[in-house]
C-alpha cells in the first residue's frame, strides 16, 4: 500500500513563492537587458551532459557533486553492473562553464567569432544542505571567447559593474590580481614550484586571518622558512601601499612585466570609463579558488553586503580549446546570483510599479460580460487585474486582499466601467518604504 | 587513458544558439507579461522530486519515462540493490502539473488562495528521440487552484488566447468539450461504464480519420454494434450541426445539464469577451488525453499552424487536493511552447528592434578609453553594441559582421563622437519582411 507522498520538495533544494520568483525574474532581466546592450548573446545547454564530459577534469571538486543519472532500458544491466560508472551515464550540470566548452566545441562554425555568452540557469549539487546553500540554484555567468587581449577583461568589467548598478547595489569595488603575477611572486619568495598551490590557498585567507595565523598556516603545510618570510615582508601592509608598480619592481622579474602591463592597462581603462561609478584596485592576496585561471582574475563587492564577493571571474585559456585540440582565448564572469537575489530582497518592495487589482464579481450573476470588459479595460490601463468572487463580508475579504498583496479592489461601475478602490494604507506605505 | 569526450550534447537534447534563445526568450517574456496582467504569480519548483511523486499515478505514460537519479553516498548499498528501486531515489520532473500539486500543498498556508500561478520550466522524458521531439523541453503552464466556477476557465482561455495574439499567431479557434459529457454521451450510446476510455481514444481521432474507419476501430475494440451504430449517428455531420443544444436534447440526460450549462456560460463569455480576436465552438470529439480530467476540456489552433493544436486544458477537480486530504477545485491551460517557438522561428525577423553595433577598435592603440565612451554612449542610445579588432581587410570584416547579425559597424568619429556606418542592404532587407 503506498504512503501519501511527503509534500516537501527534495533534500537541499526548494520551492519558489510568487514574490520571490518575481524578484528573481526582475533580477534575471535586469541583468539581461545590460549584457545584450554589451552585445552578449543568450544560449542554452541540456541540464544533463554525459558524466565523461562532467568527470573529465574540469570541475574540481565540484566533480564529487554530481547528480548521476541511472541508464535506461536495455543500457541498464543491473546483474552484471559492479561500480556507479556501470549503472549511470548521464549527470546533472554542476556550473556553466564544463557545458560551454562542449558548447563550443560542438557548434563552433554556426557561432559568431568571436563568442560573447551570456548564460542564466540552474546547476544542480549534491553538497550537504546548509543554510543559504541549496542543491539546485541559478549561475549567471557571461564569457568572451576568442579575444586574447584585455579588452575582454575590461568589457566583462564594465558590462558586470553596470548590471549591479542597474540592480541598485551601491559601492561597486573591484579587486584584480593575475594568475601569472602570484606565480612569479612565489618563485621570487622561492616556494617550490610544485607546492605553489598550498601557498596561494592559504594566502586566499589573507583578508579573513590575522598576518600571524597566515604565517603559522604556512609554517604548519612545511614550506621553508625563508620563503615565508620573504612572503611575509612583500605582503607587508607598507609594501602593499607600493601598489602595482611597487611589487613590480620589487619582484625585479621580466617574465612577470606582461602581467603586470596587462592589469596596468585594465585599470586604467575601467578607471577612465567608470570612474566615480565603480572603483577598481590590484589586490595580490586576490587568489579565487578554480585551478583553471591563466591570466587576470577578478572579483566584485559592493557596499551594500559586507559577507563576501557578488561575482567573480578571470581568464582561462587552457579550457575552452581543450575539445577543440586548439588553443581558444577565454574570460568569463560570474555574478553570484542566489547571493544578489538574497542581498536584493529586502531592498525590493515589488518587481515592477504596476498595481494589482483584485476585480470583484458576484458569483449569482448571469451574465460575465460587463465583468469581463471593465477588467480587460483596466489591464489595458496596465494593472494586473485578477477576477475574485465577491465575499459577504468585504471587510474581511479586503484585508485578505491587501495581505496577499493587492493594491486595491475594482467593481463595474454605475456607468458600466471599472471603478477602482485603492487601499490608501497601502499607497501610503508604499510611499513610504520608497522615499 | 581517457578518450576525448564527445562534443554532442546527451542524445535526445540539444544545443540552443544565440538567434533561438533570443526567440524562446521574447517568447516566453511576451507569455509572461501577458499572463501576469491577467493577475498570474510566477511560481518554480525544483527540477528534481523524490520518485515517490513522480511515480504516484499522476503522470500516466509519462512515469514510464523518467530520468531517475542514483542515491548518494551511505544511502547507495551497490553490493545489496537488487532493483532500480534500491539504487534510485529522486528523478526529473516529467511535467509541470505533478510538482504542481505538491508545492501547493507545502505551500498552502503562504499561497494566494484561489492562486493563478504560471510556470516555464524544462521538463524531461526519456523518449525515443524524433524529428522535433526533445527529451528536454519546455514547458508554459497556467492553472487557478480554488474556483470552482467556470469564471476560471474564461480567464484561462482569454489570458491565453490574448498571449498567442501578442505572439502573432493568428486566427485563434478555440474547441471546447466537457468530460461530463463525453460520459453521458458514451452511456447515452449504451457502451459498457468500464470501457468507455477505449472508446475516447478512438474518439479523439475523428478530425484524423474518416468515419468508416472509426467505425472499424470501434467494433475491433470488441464494443456492442448497437452502441457503435448510435454513436455514429449522434457524431453523424447533420447531428453536430445542431451543436450543443441539438446535442443537450439528444442525450435528454438531466445528469448532463449541468455540464452543457457550463459549456453554455463559457462560450458566450468568451464570445463576449472577445469576439473578433477568437472564435470559440463546441465539439463533442475533443477528448484530450490525460485522465485526470474532470469538466471542460479545451484546445486552441491558429490559421498559422496547421498541424494541430497549439494549447490545451481543462479542469481536474480531483488531482490537485489528492496530497492535502481535501478536494480543491482546479483548471490548467498549457501553451506547446516548443510547438509555438517553431511555428515563429521563421516568421521572426529579430527579437526586439534594438540595433546590433560592431564597435571598431585597433589592437594597437594604447588608450582605449575614446572608444569605451563612443560604445558607452551607442548603449545609452539602446543600442547592442560589441567591440571588435579592426581586421585588415574591412570588406571580409564587413561580410562576416552582416552574417553574424549585425546591423552596422562603428568608430571613434573625427569630433571623438561614435560614427556609425549601418549596413544599407541590411536595412532594405528588414524592411522588406516586415510589410
Amino acid at each position: 500500500m503506498a504512503s501519501r507522498p511527503s509534500t516537501e520538495p527534495p533534500r537541499g533544494m526548494r520551492d519558489i513563492l510568487p514574490a520571490e520568483a518575481e524578484l528573481r525574474d526582475a533580477t534575471a532581466g535586469t541583468i539581461l537587458t545590460d549584457y545584450r546592450r554589451y552585445g552578449f548573446r543568450r544560449i542554452e545547454t541540456p541540464a544533463l551532459e554525459s558524466l565523461q564530459l562532467l568527470l573529465g577534469g574540469g570541475g574540481g571538486e565540484n566533480e564529487k557533486l554530481v547528480f548521476k543519472v541511472l541508464k535506461r532500458g536495455e543500457k541498464l544491466d543491473l546483474g552484471a553492473a559492479a561500480t556507479e560508472a556501470d549503472l549511470t551515464d548521464l549527470g546533472l550540470r554542476f556550473d556553466l562553464t564544463v557545458p560551454l566548452a562542449r558548447y563550443y566545441a560542438n557548434n563552433q562554425g554556426k557561432l559568431p567569432d568571436p563568442l560573447r555568452a551570456v548564460q542564466i540557469g540552474p546547476v544542480w549539487r549534491a553538497e550537504r544542505p546548509q543554510r543559504g546553500r541549496y542543491r539546485q540554484f541559478t549561475q549567471c555567468d557571461i564569457d568572451i571567447l576568442g579575444v586574447a587581449s584585455e579588452i575582454a577583461e575590461v568589457e566583462l568589467i564594465l558590462a558586470t559593474t553596470e548590471a549591479l548598478g542597474a540592480l541598485g547595489l551601491d559601492g561597486l569595488t573591484v579587486r584584480i590580481n593575475d594568475r601569472r603575477l602570484l606565480a612569479a611572486m612565489a618563485t621570487w619568495c622561492g616556494f617550490e614550484p610544485a607546492r605553489q598551490g598550498s601557498v596561494f590557498i592559504t594566502l586566499d585567507k589573507w583578508d579573513k586571518l590575522p598576518p600571524s595565523e597566515v604565517r603559522r598556516e604556512l609554517e604548519q603545510s612545511g614550506h621553508p622558512g625563508a620563503a615565508i618570510e620573504r612572503l611575509m615582508e612583500l605582503y607587508s601592509t607598507t609594501a602593499l601601499a607600493l601598489g602595482l608598480d611597487g611589487m613590480r619592481a620589487q619582484l625585479g622579474n621580466p617574465e612577470a612585466d606582461g602581467g603586470f602591463a596587462t592589469l596596468s592597462r585594465i585599470i586604467e581603462a575601467v578607471r577612465a570609463a567608470a570612474s566615480g561609478r565603480v572603483d577598481i584596485a590590484f589586490d595580490p592576496t586576490l587568489v579565487r579558488g578554480m585551478g583553471y585561471y591563466t591570466g587576470p582574475i577578478f572579483e566584485i563587492r559592493s557596499s551594500s553586503f559586507t559577507g563576501g564577493s557578488i561575482a567573480g571571474g578571470g581568464r582561462y585559456d587552457g579550457m575552452i580549446g581543450h575539445l577543440l585540440g586548439r588553443p581558444v582565448p577565454a574570460t568569463g564572469f560570474s555574478i553570484g546570483f542566489e547571493r544578489v537575489v538574497d542581498i536584493l530582497s529586502p531592498m525590493a518592495t515589488r518587481a515592477g510599479a504596476d498595481k494589482r487589482v483584485a476585480f470583484l464579481f458576484d458569483e449569482a450573476t448571469v451574465d460575465l460580460s460587463p465583468a469581463l470588459q471593465a477588467a480587460q479595460d483596466l489591464r489595458g490601463q496596465g494593472h494586473l487585474v485578477a477576477l475574485e468572487r465577491r465575499a459577504r463580508n468585504a471587510g474581511a475579504q479586503r484585508a485578505a486582499l491587501e495581505k496577499q498583496g493587492y493594491d486595491g479592489v475594482a467593481a463595474v461601475g454605475a456607468d458600466g466601467q471599472p471603478s477602482v478602490q485603492w487601499f490608501a494604507d497601502r499607497e501610503t506605505h508604499q510611499t513610504e518604504s520608497r522615499t
